[in-house]
């Protein structure tokens, strides 16, 4: 993409009323802009981080046999009264009033609605497990919507359900989730810590939150020291194999936030201890047949006899990971995307665009690595130097290739790494056999 | 993808208030569900195929410069009033309160909001021609939501918005939406039919809507007879060049909807005329200044003079769109899937799935598609042949692959195209030979 005609607005100045980092980083990059109180309008350089976290995120779901569906946002508030969440949720459920005078709302969650579709069609064990999940924008109307996407009112979550016949089974649906929920930070660059939690609206017995360590996050949050050394992520989990054992050895790390940690009782000494601060980017829950009770979702068992299901519910927030992972990953330039979820792979920087040389080999190397499928984003703006630099650090790809007739005059280009700040001089053969392999 | 793990409730009866072919094949095939009254939950074979439809309007508006961007459903009521059409629009809009008693909305359409965004952010001429578009779900409180998502509440459309400094740039954005759009349906194996059209509540003094013909089709339409063969869609027109005469040609052809034309003066005798019925899958408009009027949003010209914007929106209902290919595309005994939207390329059918021999070869081909990336649904359920045979003509999917131990005695198996209803009995190595090429 040149970025002469694409529309990222970027900003010199800090915008008012950000006061958080990710917000300030999303308004400056020109990735979003809000439309009103906590809600935003997605711009194409946020739109597509928003893509790659939600296709990361749907692979998984996917790789866990999570089957995708999509309901509606809005839905009829019968269900709701079925479930008595009607009255339970409160002021932040966007209630809604159609024009044949019919209670509608936008959906905060979805238990009710799958549990609906479940009731509708299925009647019988042999269909399960069934897990069904949906990346849907969700309302929930907040008093004060703040720090940008981290808590807006509009907002994109994938949420899940499992059906099945009993507990025993429906833990190993939760377990595989969890799993799943380690797999989908990891890739995303993430380090995120499961934490016991409390339920909330969504009710039942037993639920974690995701917790990702950012100095900047909203809740405080404790875990014993070495929790990633002991926790390291196999890759090659066998899936349907028994998960107990592994996701009981997460859970017998501690790490608690600041509702669960109870200083007095903790079983670390204070050298032992980590306390920073998290942000909650995925919360599971089985609720077993809350739901299932309600709305009357039965399936007969193995004997004949009908049984309510069993079931979990498991939401990530897509939308505020983008955000939550700017918290995790910035320094005072800017965002440091991870490679996974980063817009472009690539900043390509002409320095002098009248320059013939300069253009030439930009061409070149735009025309290469677009071959070998990397993202590049060419910035061939007629702006200075220090601007153009400036900006890329802001938009934070992970590498930029500086191309300017100096370095041309020596047969060589500057490839800077964003994380690590470090920049090598190179060969075009160099520049592009780093990438190419 | 195994039929006996996947998530397709198919049905054997009618569904009763299905009135039409595609509302009755999508609720058959265990497409979607309704929710609410015109507001669906897509289910998986459904999901897919919104999916598809969504990738390719997304690719040929790519293909012309149009950056994506994603504007949120609820939309303050703020910039409608600005417009005028707040009080405008009718019934159809659907009006919320916040918890705050804001006024708000569910977006029918985003002209207010995307020149919202034009006029937060751009200044100069430089910075045009621009377009954005973007695929979002739109809420319509039609008074009587009916024939599935064809006339739908909820529904998702790809809304693109180009802005331009003058009219004559104006017309050239609309002319490489025509093209586009001619290109998009080409690709879904629709037959598309610009016609002439009134503007409603958009506004403007220009408009085309995009016919495909179907005998099940909403409205009456007429056109050329050798429409077909005068219109050709040449696959290398070069989209910046000027596309004037090539939009002129098509526009040259008769082709009118009931509303446009006058039996009276009709310049065609009844034999080049055919009647017969159609379906709208996309609507584009330009109408000038109307929002950069009324939102004062303006560029500096080349003079430094300030100039009002010239707008245009161009619609394409993705969601109907699923309903109107299958109007456009069905026999008796089900869906009839042009390949490019197909849900799967391929269906397997395991006649006997407790004979190992059978087993065997559909595991062979299953994992040979699969290698080079085709999309398999094998049928592996304990059913009757019968049914699982109607299942997958109501599925429609463009191939299906028939193993039985018959034919297995012999070495070979069935392979039967959809369309056609032509069969052949062929080796493994020849039906793998007719795939990979």
């Amino acid at each position: 993409m040149r970025l002469s005609n694409y529309f990222i607005p970027t900003l010199k100045d800090n915008p008012k009323d950000a006061q958080i980092t990710s917000h300030r980083f999303m308004l400056r990059a020109g990735m979003i802009q809000q439309a009103s109180a906590g809600i935003y309008s997605w711009l194409p350089l946020g739109l597509r981080v928003l893509k790659k976290i939600e296709q990361i995120v749907r692979e998984e779901q996917n790789a866990v046999g999570a089957q995708e569906i999509l309901m509606p946002t809005i839905q009829s508030a019968d269900l709701w009264k079925e479930s008595g969440r009607y009255d339970d949720y409160g002021k932040e459920l966007l209630r809604l009033t159609d024009r044949h005078g019919r209670d509608m709302l936008y959906g905060p969650t979805n238990e009710e609605q799958i549990t609906e579709i479940f009731r509708t069609h299925l009647k019988s064990y042999r269909s399960l497990p069934l897990s069904l999940y949906h990346i849907q924008w969700k309302f929930r109307d907040e008093v004060r919507p703040r720090f940008g996407v981290m808590r807006g009112r509009e907002f994109l979550m994938k949420d899940a359900y499992s059906f099945d016949l009993n507990y025993e089974n429906a833990i190993k649906s939760y377990n595989k989730m969890f799993i799943a929920y380690l797999k989908t930070y990891a890739r995303m660059g993430l380090k995120a810590i499961p934490m016991a939690a409390d339920s909330g609206p969504i009710g039942g017995d037993m639920s974690h939150e995701f917790i990702i360590l950012a100095e900047t996050g909203e809740s405080e949050v404790y875990y014993q020291k070495n929790w990633f050394d002991i926790n390291t992520l196999d890759k090659d989990i066998d899936i349907n194999g028994d998960l107990q054992p592994l996701v009981d050895s997460y859970l017998s790390c501690y790490a608690a936030t600041d509702e669960k940690h109870d200083p007095e009782n903790c079983p670390l000494t204070e050298e032992e201890l980590i306390a920073t601060r998290g942000i909650e980017v995925g919360h599971i829950f089985y609720f077993g047949a809350k739901y299932s009770d309600a709305l009357n979702a039965s399936v007969a068992g193995y004997d004949g006899v009908e049984n309510h299901v069993h079931m979990g519910s498991y939401g990530v927030g897509v939308s505020r990971l983008v955000g939550a992972i700017i918290e995790a990953s910035h320094d005072e330039k800017g965002i440091v995307w991870p490679e996974a979820v980063a817009p472009f792979d690539i900043g390509l920087v002409n320095v002098k665009i009248d320059n013939a040389k300069c253009s030439e080999i930009c061409h070149e190397l735009y025309r290469r690595f677009h071959q070998i499928g990397l993202e590049v984003l060419y910035d061939d703006r007629d702006e200075r130097t220090g601007s153009k630099l400036a900006d890329m650090d802001l938009i934070g790809l992970p590498w930029q290739i500086i191309v300017g007739p100096r370095g041309l005059k020596s047969g060589v280009v500057e490839l800077k790494n964003r994380k690590t700040g470090s920049s090598e001089e190179l060969t075009i053969d160099e520049v592009l056999g780093k990438f190419i392999n």
